[in-house]
């Protein structure tokens, strides 16, 4: 098991970013960035420590790859903000800079199987919230009501996430009634009509079919979310560098290689028999959108097809919402450089709402989560009327 | 030349409905369509030739295949109506039905060169239009604003004719603003994406590049017609069988070496050289859709086929309206039954047509004209509409 994780890890390398091409900071900035470090400690021993802890913020933004500050930090979240998870996650990050960092390594050495064990209980927490979904049989109306909905919901927020300005009741329009909404972009009421048949296609197709995943799976998804809006390039892999913010993806011809990579370590029983059908699913996702294969449209069908991977193994599929966009990007940075376990973390926590969700649902007369659950703290008025859509039948 | 022609024919008999197949018709009404054939040469003898036309009409209904009725009529049109060219055509139709008919072989071998001489004539007036449409500066603006109006038309009427209800102002409207038209459905105003990128492929890459039209090429106009409609089959040739009206076009498996043997021709310096830019460009048209090889969006990726041919030989491409779309499919059906010259004339006549509107418009004096244009006799008050947002600028 640790073995396994450890050779996740070295295929992990590849699907970093570069470290060393970073930028070293100025002699001016780093002084700044120690000095910082010294107070925050000084904040701690006089035990102020929400203070510290927003000069140790601040002394990490001038200087993000400094092994002192990261190993400092981690260890006041751990004692001092009883924030385990976190501060592994620093000594981690210490090591991906400073890889021979001695304090790093000890602190590592014994955080590194207490987090492990939280995460397995987080998932053995999961699978049993799956099991209690489960015995809800599949006749029942306000669960098949919950799953129509969750159809919607994931059109939505997978094309808002990509800066679609159409509402969920605009876009539950569109998939009903094939009509176009007035005062809105083709392209944007194409986005809608791609994700749906792309939606059909995994939900038909895909994930009653047995064996691998292969290429033409890929491109055949992407072919349907991209086609209603660029049918020259859906389907087709990029031929040209594209750019993901500060994020360089691999050069448009190395990418055959490194999906081919991917789709081998993906349909590969010894690389993945260890992992839960969670980690596999955003461990995909992640190397998915790190590749970026496509001029366009990655985002949409690496959820698709994490999604995919996590209803093969009986899940049901994932929607990160709208609201959620900014964590879901500093989660995917956060992989690029080094650690991907926040990533995981995050769609485990997705995993389990959707369950939860499911299984309230379920029950009719617990009318007050469902009235919320919507309600991500953007929009409420948007999402109030966009909720009485799916309270309507 | 007449060689040429000649082995035209014989090709053609593969892209010809197979007349063996036609369900013979039953005795009693043979017989009726005989006694209505004496009737009509009774009436002819008395000169009630209009009586008598009527008569033939009606005897053809009931029988079309009678080589008898067929060189009566023929001889009743050369003789009393002074229309040589459809004489003749009902001359070869009683060939097609028994070519071993004395009489029509002997009225054929008559009318046939002074058809071709009419034939002739009228491609040489319209090569002469050309020459006078190239007098016209590029500079002129009138005359880039006819062709910039000509290019919505071509969006307009060619989804028209397969039943799109956008009207061209809507149409317009889609192409320049790329918004949503509201109450019409999203797959129509796809539709004008469709056909908005396919005719820029055409005019931009397709037009200027030199060597032979590839099957690649057609995949490429196709993939952009129906791509935004329906990203799976857009560029795929396709895998059953279809039905247009009565006519069965080859099977899914005969398609690839059909169309092969359609570049091939099409392509073929030796096959194409003696015929006119509009005969070569109206018979791909004719051999395209009676191959059929895609799913959907044959007419319009075939129009587009014709257009770009014609384009490559300096001729502006021409529209087929919508309210001539019976018209159309009418000299197709004739086509397959053995003779494809009614639709090249027809295709002589649109090219003629769109030469003498670009002159016409060219010059900004005579607006009577530019007024009418749109007026085809249908929607009398939309297209009155219509009108009003080419006049305007």
């Amino acid at each position: 098991m640790h073995n396994q994780r450890q050779e996740l890890a070295n295929k992990q390398r590849t699907y970093m970013r570069d470290q060393s091409k970073q930028k070293n900071i100025s002699n001016d900035l780093h002084q700044e960035a120690e000095s910082a470090l010294n107070l925050a400690l000084q904040l701690v021993a006089v035990h102020k420590f929400e203070k510290a802890r927003k000069i140790f913020e601040h002394a990490l933004t001038l200087d993000p790859q400094n092994s002192d500050i990261l190993v400092e930090y981690g260890q006041f979240l751990e004692y001092h903000q009883m924030d385990l998870i976190r501060a592994e996650q620093f000594y981690t990050r210490a090591l991906v800079h400073q890889p021979s960092n001695f304090r790093a390594l000890e602190l590592k050495k014994r955080t590194l199987p207490l987090v492990q064990e939280i995460d397995q209980k987080q998932f053995t927490f999961i699978d049993n919230l799956l099991k209690e979904l489960y015995r809800i049989p599949d006749t029942n109306p306000y669960l098949r009501r919950a799953k129509r909905d969750a159809y919607y919901l994931h059109i939505y927020h997978s094309n808002a996430i990509e800066g679609n300005t159409l509402n969920l009741r605009e876009t539950r329009y569109i998939v009903e009634t094939r009509m176009a909404v007035p005062g809105k972009s083709l392209v944007e009421q194409q986005e809608v009509f791609g994700l749906d048949l792309a939606l059909q296609y995994v939900n038909c197709t895909l994930v009653n079919r047995l064996g691998s995943i292969t290429l033409e799976d890929i491109l055949q998804i992407h072919r349907r979310v991209l086609g209603f809006v660029d049918p020259v390039q859906a389907g087709q892999l990029r031929k040209h560098q594209v750019y993901v913010g500060s994020f360089v993806p691999p050069t448009a011809a190395e990418v055959p290689d490194y999906l081919d990579d991917f789709l081998k370590w993906l349909n590969s029983l010894e690389d993945t028999r260890d992992l839960h059908a969670i980690e596999l699913a955003a461990i995909a996702h992640y190397k998915f959108v790190y590749i970026h294969p496509f001029i366009d449209g990655n985002g949409r069908t690496g959820r698709l097809l994490m999604n995919l991977i996590l209803m093969r193994s009986g899940f049901p599929p994932v929607i990160i919402k709208k609201s959620e966009r900014f964590t879901y990007y500093s989660y995917l940075n956060q992989a690029n450089d080094g650690d991907v376990r926040p990533f995981i973390r995050f769609i485990a926590k997705c995993t389990e709402r959707t369950l939860t969700e499911f299984i309230h649902q379920s029950q009719p007369t617990r009318t007050t989560g469902q009235e919320l659950r919507l309600n991500d703290g953007e929009n409420a008025e948007d999402n109030f009327m966009e909720e009485r859509v799916i309270m309507v039948e």
